[in-house]
């Protein structure tokens, strides 16, 4: 059976279905609990203090479900708490930030990276740093979309003028500079990914959701936490029920669920 | 020198400021203490428990500086929360739709009003529900449009396509009713009235911070709470200290101001 305890995924609203998709499609025998903590979503204009304070409490939540890892699912959570938040856990915590700067920094031929983000997730350049980090030959331009998430959360057809009117808005100064690789740096973002690779063909797109789970893979074999269990069990819990996010959570998981709110 | 306890002004968020502007402008010797909950901000997707919570404890911290009346600003709160609201205090308590409501009841000759504001605020049917125990001959349209408090509060210029498309995007039900009265039922939507105005050329527009502020006028004069002072202070709170939200405020209100955290 491995180590059949759940993995534990926290996001500051729903967007981080769209991680828990690509670890449910990664590793098919891992039990997931969800946290959304939708009662104070979004973090992504929120100060440092707030977010290290709704990180930890979330994370203290998590664990009352015995969960073996946590993935921080959320950019803004992911920048400016992570390495604060680290120091008060024993248990593996893995962000969205160094998984999907690894992948960039191996795709890029031009050595010429962009990356898109909430505010938050670009003032804090965690993705420039730990890119440069990985190699400093690499150049990064960086742009803050606020409007993606509400735009998204919305229901827009992704087609519609006002998504691709907004694409352009924020990523015309993409298409002058010679960059061949984009880090979609918002869970949110998989679901116009379709629309920002036709405003800018030649670029590769990098969706953190499908980076952290070959990381989460890779740290659950070198800490002999696999489970190989063949009935995993997914459980969704959120702060705060608000209005539409059931269809909002079928449209990032691509299926439908049942959600509870925390107690 | 009359009563020259400062009003109390709350939103969820900054939104609240342009009630403050038309305030300032009918009422030039009263003092005022602005509190956003920034922190918590928006509340328009939130839970009814939730809202009354926050609103609550706003209001407690607006009597922490003595204020004599609360305006309630934020027409989610407004909406979902106020009845219950009143009967925890004593002092004037005034929301965003009473004022407005009759407001638009008084105008419309069509008795065919429309109404646009958060979900919160058409869920809960507030101004609809306030509009035809006034005059039970009017019809009432409404649509929620929850894409615009994000889209205003990025700065993006009110003409851009972004913004024309939106409007479009919600208000094109309306162009095929015969309404010729509109509530902008939300302290954001003033600052793209003109537009909205170019979409429904005809349709004369309520803002619910004009409405407010003359009924605020009537309750200090019907309640002997009127201050003459003529040098009366402003004070500015918010619960978190958001990017942006210097430029934000100073693009409600007009003007430049000093904004402190509340402790």
């Amino acid at each position: 059976m491995g180590d059949s305890r759940p993995i534990g995924v926290f996001d500051s609203g729903l967007g981080g279905l769209t991680v828990l998709k690509e670890i449910h499609a990664l590793l098919p025998k891992e039990s997931t609990v969800y946290l959304g903590d939708t009662a104070r979503v979004p973090y992504g204009n929120r100060s440092t203090e707030s977010i290290i304070k709704f990180t930890i409490e979330s994370i203290n939540t998590l664990l009352r479900h015995q969960v073996k890892a946590v993935i921080i699912a959320c950019g803004t959570s992911s920048s400016v708490a992570l390495k604060e938040v680290r120091s008060h856990f024993s248990l593996p915590l893995i962000g969205v930030i160094e998984p999907a700067s690894a992948q960039a920094a191996a795709t890029t031929n031009t050595n010429q990276v962009g990356i898109i983000g909430t505010n938050a997730t670009i003032n804090s350049k965690s993705f420039e740093t730990k890119i440069k980090d990985i190699n400093p030959n690499i150049s990064t331009f960086s742009t803050a979309c606020p409007l993606f998430v509400p735009i998204i959360e919305e229901g827009i057809d992704p087609d519609h003028p006002i998504v691709t009117n907004t694409i352009k808005y924020y990523l015309q100064p993409f298409s002058e500079k010679n960059i061949d690789t984009l880090v979609l740096g918002c869970t949110h973002y998989p679901l116009i990914a379709t629309q920002i690779q036709s405003f800018l063909p030649t670029v590769k797109l990098i969706n953190v959701g499908v980076s952290l789970a070959h990381t989460l893979k890779q740290t659950l074999q070198d800490n002999h936490l696999n489970s190989s269990q063949s009935n995993p069990r997914h459980s969704y819990f959120v702060t705060d029920k608000n209005i539409n996010f059931n269809r909002i959570a079928s449209n990032f998981l691509n299926k439908n669920i049942e959600i509870q709110l925390t107690t």
